[in-house]
């Protein structure tokens, strides 16, 4: 079924204890759209500048089944780029440097074709952008969103409402945690759950994650793989979200069974990506290779 | 099946958001005899001074199957003595205060009548104490210790020794990097389960544990249990590791998937406990709460 992902496309540099990449493909839309690929079609939406390298794109292009008809490249514009340095923990990172570029100016359209889209995935944006590219998708049946600390701090109203319109949001333990102004995450889930229409999952890194449906009152909580090889966490996040909005869309269906699998599947895909920079891990792998770690990750777990 | 513990008793002041308590029941062995005593009987080996009022320990004493024979009170010696404050986010504490007093004397003997005990678990204390108490359990077919930084920092060569001799550790995850030098919770794991005879289970607070086995290479992740109320931590990592010993014990059988379980129904005792403070909560719940718990806990983490 159709799943539509908006989110940044960046030139990513990334310093890791065991090597780094420069000008690499990066970006939320980027790291979803292949990680949701390996199960569902994915159409993808998102902007670069006239500086983007020609070839660029092409391991997205390559899948065969990820629709770039919403890529913008905007003349005048200069894509995106993040540099990050992760520490010896690689759960530490520091921002060695940003430029925004084209993700400061106006967001992109919806092509037309996209509109009907089913599932949508609104990565990280400014809540305003978020609210301006749902009012484009009307035709949605699940809307799930990303945000970050620095929206909840400045845009609070705005992302409230936001998440009033939207049925699951994606965040961070210290995000949900900070939008709540509570000190325990389950209380915190609890609550964002009901700013919601139907769901958060709360994402603790190697920790794994908590899903909280709003209206039961339960939280399922699903571990992390034990990833023993960590070569960069970035776009980790992402991938989790694209291996889980992916698993949905191939599905059809998001009841409570559906969504818990769903969040396992993002829980491997995120697992595999971390392997190696940029894209690299996923370019090796097929389905039935996360298939294989899924499997794995249900025995290990099952008590 | 005979199940033998050794540790501190203490006589504990806590500070926490939620109240505090004064002169309260507490120790490593006081919590882990409580939480075993639900699945199983339990031996007690700890030393008090002759401060200690006569019926400090009665709701052991209360419980019908602890054993409290190994209790040493000690003429002209004064009892433990703990004292900390914990933070708004429970996760943080301070010490206070600690007087050592009689844990800081010769350690207690397992009387003749406990030596044959099959399943023995050596709580936290300095590890030469724990190889002097292990060579009293020459029957003893499951081993498993505890134990803390400072060990690890000041006493190394010692613990390493020990833990060749004995078949299980539970340690934090701090302390497991700060053990092997790692940087990454899963290979230091695996190499702490190789320092031991049979696993290592790494503790991770509310993120809950890793299950290592050494030699089949595998890692055994059990989530936290989401606990909304947490009144007061102390306690919680003896309280799982009592119904962890406890549930095997029970079974009287520690293969991997009997192991995998007692760390589950360990998750689960320690969430109770931290429910309310000293052996409060302990004391309002039996088996029948704790299965029931078990099996929500069970149907929330199968995907």
């Amino acid at each position: 079924m159709s799943l539509l992902v908006t989110g940044s496309i960046g030139i990513d540099t990334v310093e890791a204890p065991c090597g780094m990449v420069e000008d690499a493909l990066g970006g939320s839309s980027v790291y979803f759209a292949y990680a949701a690929s390996f199960f569902s079609p994915v159409r993808f939406v998102g902007v670069v500048g006239e500086d983007c390298p020609p070839d660029f794109l092409k391991p997205l292009a390559d899948r065969g089944n990820i629709d770039l008809a919403g890529l913008d490249v905007r003349k005048g514009s200069k894509t995106f780029r993040w540099h990050g340095k992760y520490h010896e923990d690689v759960n530490q990172r520091d921002t060695v440097s940003v430029e925004l570029n084209v993700l400061g100016e106006a967001g992109p359209r919806i092509p037309q074709e996209f509109r009907d889209s089913k599932y949508v995935f609104l990565a990280n944006t400014h809540p305003a952008l978020q609210m301006e590219l749902l009012a484009q998708l009307e035709s949605a049946s699940l809307v799930v969103a990303d945000t970050m600390d620095i929206w909840i701090e400045n845009d609070r109203e705005l992302l409230v409402d936001l998440l009033a319109r939207i049925d699951g949001l994606v965040l961070n333990d210290s995000e949900a945690l900070q939008l709540t102004g509570k000190s325990n995450i389950v209380r915190a889930g609890i609550e964002c759950s009901q700013m919601v229409r139907r769901f958060v999952v709360v994402k603790k890194g190697e920790h794994g994650s908590l899903l909280f449906i709003n209206g039961n009152g339960k939280v399922y909580p699903i571990p992390g793989y034990p990833a023993e090889k960590v070569v960069d966490p970035t776009g980790a996040g992402d991938s989790f979200a694209g291996g889980m909005m992916g698993y949905i869309a191939e599905n059809d269906i998001a009841d409570y069974q559906t969504l818990h699998r769903a969040i396992a599947y993002g829980t491997i895909v995120a697992s595999i990506e971390l392997e190696d920079f940029s894209l690299n891990r996923f370019m090796e792998i097929d389905r039935g290779d996360i298939d294989a770690r899924f499997a794995e990750f249900k025995e290990l777990t099952a008590f």
